[in-house]
């Protein structure tokens, strides 16, 4: 059973063979580590937005409301959905969302199953950065062989107000959507220490499933095991197999896959390998985007 | 056939056997938006300069003047070509040209069809982030099955005096190129909206070749649309539909060709992923490295 | 055999079938360029630290000595090794190695030859920014093929006190691990022109082993000839001569393999392909991470 740690999957309804999904986009105070609170946007009060999760050829109806102050819209990347529905204002022929109003995109899932995201389109460069985006899984009806499959997706953030090197206090900071110098990175929302664990147990067949989707391209390393890149933007990578790595480079607007077995007990360390984007505010000690794999 | 939109191929003479090009790298003003330009350096008038289209097996001759203050040279990135030809003065046996002076690049092209690429090897720090910088590419004169080809080359600019997140006026603007924070980016030397839609029709098949030479990686992303990696650096992939992606990091001095099928129709966005990099000086709305695929 | 160019292969003693290797970590006064030295860290002296070289079922014990002001570990990147010899004090069950201190990382090799890295994972935006990495291989006791096996390991620095674009004076210089604008570049710890080329004979299989292991991404370009793409993060990519490239982008925490016929004479870069990385301190002429194959 696909698992975002420290996100929500998103609840649906079905009436008459669709599935209708209800987000809304809205200011956020995402604890990225205890007591500190970014003030950006999200869906659903998380940053990143709960996990959507279907079936190929599910009819879908995704009612997005709008409770930011200003115009906004879905992009649901990778998806091949009709233009109208594809969240491009301005340049393809779907709409704005104003604020206080809602829109609801339909469309059938046409994707094969694999690892997908949505974001806002909408003034990209800002509202990106401040956190309006989530994971969208295709997941296969028909999978024996997978034991864990967890999704991580990662985000960096300029908090306003830190002194480069100091430990970061905490309390509410606004995020500088415009600055290329980060200080704060996040799996899933949380700073290390404060991502959850992911349990595995000995034997299991493990999938890990990364998304990028703001400005820096992150190589996630995983300690102790080689992996296999299974898909990379949703799609199968054929042969199976043909690549077996311990670090995989999640490009912006990439998401990849990878699978291994659990054979080497302990608690394992998932990371990006930039040295900075381990630590929280250039600090000593070990942070940022950083999670770990604990047998059990 | 190969169009680059918004900038013109390159024309050639023959005289026994041999195709003579002729390239003048001088300063150009590239008007990257309506009204506003960069005081760069290109080829023939253009940043980047015109695409040079060849076969397999020619025999060309680039003779190259040099306008600038100062020496330059080209290098012809990803062919196979002599020592002596391949531009990188004081390091190979390949000279400097210096200013008022031009030299005789003469080859024969010995790599298979793909995308490659030229650009300046001295100073390159400075040159190239000027702009010295275009496409080369070996087309397949037995090709049949593609309908719409098209090439982009990526740039990032820093332009002088802008304030981030306020609208680029009407100006000639000097390009600091030592400078890593970028405030505009291009595609084949327009930015959105000023980048020329590529009309497909219902059933193409369609290529598109990515190209980057500067300073940052672009991930770029399709809508609506699964693209195959057919070709890196100007090798085919095999096997060929190994890896279906709809987002392709293209490296400083990489090479990506993909193709897809024309089965969505609508108006579709082609960009970089990064979210800076499709806004103009961080600004609201849509610009930088965007363009659009238009169904007609 | 492999050499690592400008670095040292480090020595053992083989006592009841186990290897003994010693590292110890250091403050060193690492030459750049002539007269140019940065005030890192780094192992026995070197920045990186010597290439260590195992086979494949080797028992290896490496006494890592602590002669820094702080705690530090070794992190044997890419190998499958028990979680207690893994390196990562504080989350994994393997000590911090205190300063007069040593420890006896020790293992059996079980991954297939290949390259891979080590590095400090205390404090690692510090440690890791100032310089505490090395190669690590695994050798082939079956390889005939490769007449000329080089490893590049690429680094990025950050000096105090220089002024961009002014000629880099001798002098020991500061390094200021938590700036993300770098100025200097190097390949197994020299700056061109001091980087020592590699001479490889017309005919030769040549192999090229490039990691990074710090901030950037480093796309290295190979003039004047094509390579295979035969291994990465120490793993066979099957199947080989399934990607033919000229540029392979080489992230953070990545090693990349590649191979070629050395057919072409001369005298043939090897840089990043990024323009500010092929320059020393942003300065005209060619400098960075850029070294040279000459054929002989």
């Amino acid at each position: 059973m696909l698992v975002t740690p420290d996100i929500s999957s998103l609840k649906y309804t079905i009436d008459k063979g669709v599935k209708y999904f209800e987000l809304a986009a809205e200011p956020v105070n995402q604890e990225i580590l205890p007591g500190v609170f970014i003030k950006g946007w999200g869906y659903n009060g998380s940053i990143p937005g709960p996990t959507i999760k279907v079936y190929p050829g599910d009819y879908v109806n995704i009612r997005v409301y709008n409770h930011l102050p200003e115009a906004t819209s879905i992009h649901w990347h990778g998806l091949n959905v009709p233009n109208v529905m594809d969240g491009v204002p301005d340049v393809e022929p779907s709409p704005r969302i104003e604020p206080g109003h809602f829109f609801d995109y339909h469309f059938r899932i046409t994707n094969p199953p694999g690892t997908h995201m949505y974001h806002s389109h909408v003034n990209v460069a800002r509202q990106d950065m401040l956190g309006l985006l989530g994971g969208f899984v295709i997941l296969d009806p028909h999978e024996v062989t997978i034991n864990k499959d967890y999704l991580l997706l990662m985000q960096e953030w300029s908090l306003v107000g830190l002194e480069k090197g100091k430990k970061v206090e905490p309390g509410n900071y606004n995020l500088n959507p415009f600055s290329m110098d980060f200080n704060m990175f996040t799996i899933n929302g949380k700073s290390f220490p404060y991502t959850t664990p992911m349990p595995v147990e000995y034997d299991d067949i493990v999938r890990l499933r990364f998304g990028a989707i703001q400005i820096n391209h992150h190589p996630m390393h995983l300690h102790g095991h080689q992996f296999c890149l299974e898909k990379s933007d949703g799609n199968p990578i054929i042969p199976s197999n043909s690549l077996l790595k311990n670090t995989v480079l999640v490009a912006s607007g990439e998401t990849w896959d990878v699978l291994f077995k659990a054979n080497n007990p302990g608690i394992w360390p998932i990371h990006c390998h930039i040295s900075h984007h381990v630590s929280n505010n250039f600090t000593d000690g070990t942070g940022g985007m950083f999670t770990t794999l604990v047998y059990e």
